[in-house]
């Protein structure tokens, strides 16, 4: 019985998370809100085939009047009830082919992986106050962890393991200010995914396999999850090396 | 034998550093290039009485243009030599008075604690490829540790340590790319000074004493430092708690 928000449904693993959350009872999932900023034709059909549980939003994270009209418009569906669950999905990723040095887009990652995370997050929080389960989820990489970095030096994503360091940190800025309203906030890894943003066929899983092992943990995560940056747990993965190891641990910061 | 730039040597810890460095042997320090952005009467003095040790350029770590006008100055007075030490530590503290959800400062400190120090790094690395020592040194803060942010609530300053994170990933970064031509580019802790940006008398060290001791550290540093996150040590300090401990040790990230 909860509602969800999820960000960036047009497609890859906001997509594929809105599909899963739809094919759930609906004693665990009531109803979806899924944004998208522009035409989502798959996203759409689904919402169609939906019987009214996937309701489409129009929302641009780099936009807060976007963002506080689409607010609005949740509201105005949810008469009176609160929302349950936020899953901030919606990023990019910039390269920089000759390294670090050549990085001319980090202010624009920060805006879409931080600044919108911020934006969403806090437009949304009183509709997550009067929501019952109050969980965020900040859909972040193991490419983010600065521990991790040597692991991660092959890919040359600089601004976007930046910003989603940084998306880290206010991750835990939102825990550590709303724990004591019963609120999670989480940092996610759902694993390297065959979409746009994973670079295709050699990516290790699905967008669908990673949409369940993200959601085994969203679904069932309590407090002690907040201001934790928990891994995906997939069978067949938990003893790969690095960056492709799905053991659900949390992953250090 | 080494040249040190300093940014944002104006006040505070900058001009700490600058005053240090001018204080000790020309066979550890031959040239101190210490920046300022506007009027910065005490460095000027400083600098009129150093015999020509202590050169103050202009530098806005905000502008790019800037940045490369500072270079070309740096350049032309090293005749052909290369720079050897740089010390970013130009930096602001922004606070939000009612917690995260308040903070409406983070594109901004983003841009002068993150940006600033990736432009002026990107903008010297040529001259630091010519120098000696190839040292880099970030001044971070243990507030941008996202491990210890508990222990950092007490302080509503978010967008100060979320973007003090960003730099810490972003001094990875570096340092990742760039540890095979012997560079050593490490984020320093300084600790809790008195200084404007500090909170003036509340601190637990003057900037002489933060000055010294990341000179310390700074000036015996090896390529074993290379994207750690030191701190610094001073005598009496190593057994406090938490923010207030200086016992010389790596700050997780
Ligand atoms: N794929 C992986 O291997 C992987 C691994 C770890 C984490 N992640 C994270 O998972 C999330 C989704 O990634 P993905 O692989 O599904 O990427 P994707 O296929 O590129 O999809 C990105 C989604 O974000 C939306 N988006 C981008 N910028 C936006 C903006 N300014 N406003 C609103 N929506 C915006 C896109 O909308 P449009 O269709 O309108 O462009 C799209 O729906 C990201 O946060 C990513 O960092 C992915
Ligand atoms: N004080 C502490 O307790 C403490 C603790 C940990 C880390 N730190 C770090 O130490 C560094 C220096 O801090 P502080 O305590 O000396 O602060 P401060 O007294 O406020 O001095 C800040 C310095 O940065 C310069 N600056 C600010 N914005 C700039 C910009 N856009 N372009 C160029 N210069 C700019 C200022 O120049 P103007 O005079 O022109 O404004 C000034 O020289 C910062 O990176 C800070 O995060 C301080």
């Amino acid at each position: 019985m909860a509602s969800y928000l999820v960000t960036g449904a047009s497609r890859g693993f906001g997509l594929a998370l809105t599909h899963r959350l739809a094919s759930l009872p609906a004693s665990d999932v009531t109803q979806i809100f899924a944004t998208a900023r522009g035409d989502a034709p798959e996203l759409e059909e689904l919402a169609r085939n939906s019987s009214g549980r996937v309701v489409v939003v129009k929302l641009e994270v780099t936009s807060e009047a976007s963002i506080k009209q689409a607010a609005a418009d949740v509201e105005a569906s949810l008469q009176g009830k609160g929302l349950d669950v936020l899953i901030n999905n919606a990023g990019t990723c910039h390269y920089a082919a000759d390294g670090v040095r050549s990085m001319d887009n980090l202010a624009e990652s920060f805006t879409i992986n931080v600044l919108g995370v911020h934006w969403v997050t806090r437009t949304f929080l009183p509709l997550l106050q009067k929501g019952t389960q109050k969980k965020v989820i900040n859909i972040s990489t193991t490419l983010g962890s600065i521990t991790r970095s040597r692991a991660a030096h092959y890919l040359p994503a600089p601004a976007y393991k930046i910003s989603k360091a940084a998306m880290n940190s206010l991750t835990v800025q939102y825990a550590l200010d709303y724990e004591k309203e019963g609120f999670t906030f989480m940092a996610l890894s759902p694993g390297w995914m065959k979409t746009e943003l994973g670079g295709g066929e050699m990516a290790d899983l699905t967008a669908e396999e990673g949409a369940k092992a993200s959601l085994d943990i969203i679904l069932r995560a309590g407090q002690d999850l907040n201001g934790k940056f928990p891994n995906i747990l997939v069978k067949g993965w938990e003893k790969a090396e690095g960056r492709n190891q799905y053991d659900g641990s949390i992953t250090p910061w």
